[in-house]
């Protein structure tokens, strides 16, 4: 048995070398130019002053200064300007019912994880959550416990087993577990055709809080990158892969719903995604096994196949 | 001779009694908690460090880190998310060649105003310069100085005169000047079709830099509110009507090109103008003339009409 990669790991550093803008060109502009600029700040501000919904006035208000801060830190030009405004409304264009560019871009910007992170915070031991990404649907199909979830779709056969727990270690029964991933090929089953239902299902705990099934050994493979996410990535000098990942929406009645991924460990893009959803606790052994060796229910596999093994611990709803 | 309107200035003072949320509820957050969460900005920070366009890597950084800001101060929720999600969407769908939704968003957040004031900083007594707006198109027809761009667009007849000079007091003969409003029912041409032209055109200005020409007394409108726009500026109580304006874009071989607009002093909505371009020194007196006044150019009109002067000061090409 051996681990699915070769395990360099490529963990960015934190505490980085780059220096934000923040402040450093707005430093050279006259007193009485920023006098102006601020005037116009306080005036936008001012204008959300009869915002019936405290909530909504906070978030335009922090909204508003921060996206006039980034002006005025980077001095934008009105070039910068149009390409943003032009930027914006390709992504539009560009979104459908399975292509959704604007989360891409909030996932490749850090911003969806950063939502998770502040959303889930570190609860005693429960299992983390990471980005939810656009390839979930609604209507995936039902499968016993041990059934496979590939419904035909290429790549190689993963046994994936655990339990679901509350954080008190008390095993939940009938939690429903949601799974999908991209095929071998790098796709989910919509960017082949809307309709199509692969590489996705739903099943429910046994009393025991059990689940096992069949899967596919996940691969990296690159976010949709023909667009105008992509085309910042290529400018950036960023890759678009991400790293390889299996997804789990996990919920019952009396907990709070997790999303989240697994990753194999070793995966040579691993700390490199390009949505920053990898977690240390989420990074999985996934055990390649030899030609031949036995699976667990008796399937008989032609090559070889892996094995994972992720207990879930889950935040009581009142947690 | 009157004012057009009742001289009630509605300027919003600056210096804003709304605190923003910067660093607020981000003081409540874990020690713990805040490494987490500033560990994935640093990460994403990091990710720019092969951009080979220094300009472009500051403004990525500038973004993140602002983006990322606003989601720890806010502590945004994740229903927040996918619904900031779906505006943007909508934005996206609603935009086509004459509807430009993100140019409106950035217009009512005082973003478009903000970019113009970082890029046109005052010199000497140049005329300042406010908000493209979303409505100018390249093709508009030309006119004699002293002809009629209204080219049957209802509204009152109004006699626009003026010169331009740049700094230093030389006339610029020859500058063009582009103009462009909406009619006495607020709308644009473009609006009813993308092929109409009316109440636009350009014209060149004589030896002596002066130019003039018949126009429609401006008439406040409201920006397109069927849109998301119009649903965030309803959620928040905000009118969407503009000042009164019309559009001017004046360029010629030796200087910078300007894009303002003037505003007829007394109008009611003012300095209450949904997109935050009105200046105090763009504010002009639009005098109404009784019926039967005789015109400058011997025009026989039926009805009142109005006359402003507008003498405009370009920045130098080198200025």
């Amino acid at each position: 048995m051996s681990d699915i990669y070769s395990d360099t790991e490529t963990h960015l550093e934190s505490g980085s070398t780059l220096v934000g803008a923040h402040g450093r060109a707005l430093r050279e502009v006259s007193a009485e130019q920023q006098t102006v600029e601020q005037t116009l700040v306080d005036n936008v501000v001012m204008s959300f002053v009869s915002c019936e919904d405290p909530r909504l006035r906070e978030l335009m208000v922090s909204l508003v200064e921060h996206l006039h801060s980034f002006i005025r830190e980077t001095r934008l030009t009105e070039g910068e300007w149009a390409t943003a405004i032009d930027f914006l409304t390709r992504a539009g264009h560009i979104t459908d019912d399975v292509r959704q560019e604007f989360i891409l871009l909030s996932d490749t910007l850090g911003a969806s994880m950063q939502t998770i992170n502040v959303n889930n915070q570190a609860y005693a031991d429960a299992t983390e959550a990471t980005v939810f990404g656009p390839f979930f649907v609604e209507d995936a199909p039902g499968i016993e416990l041990g059934g496979d979830m590939s419904f035909g779709a290429p790549g190689e056969p993963c046994w994936v087993e655990g339990t679901v727990r509350d954080t008190d270690g008390k095993p939940l029964g009938g939690a429903r577990i949601e799974v999908w991933e991209a095929d071998d090929d790098g796709l989910y089953d919509v960017q082949y055709d809307a309709g199509k239902r692969a590489a996705r299902a739903h099943m429910f705990t046994e009393r025991d809080g059990s689940y096992r099934f069949w899967g596919l050994t996940p691969t990296p493979y690159p976010i949709p990158d023909d667009g105008p996410v992509g085309q910042m990535l290529a400018a950036v000098g960023r890759s678009p892969l991400r790293a390889a990942h299996l997804h789990f929406m996990v919920s019952h009645r009396s907990a709070r719903t997790l999303v989240t991924h697994i990753f194999p460990e070793g995966d040579p893009v691993g700390w490199k995604d390009s949505v920053f959803g990898v977690k240390k606790s989420l990074i999985k052994k996934f055990d390649r096994q030899r030609v031949g060796t036995p699976t667990p229910d008796g399937r008989a596999i032609d090559g070889t196949w892996s094995r994972v093994r992720f207990d879930i611990v889950l935040v009581p709803s009142d947690g």
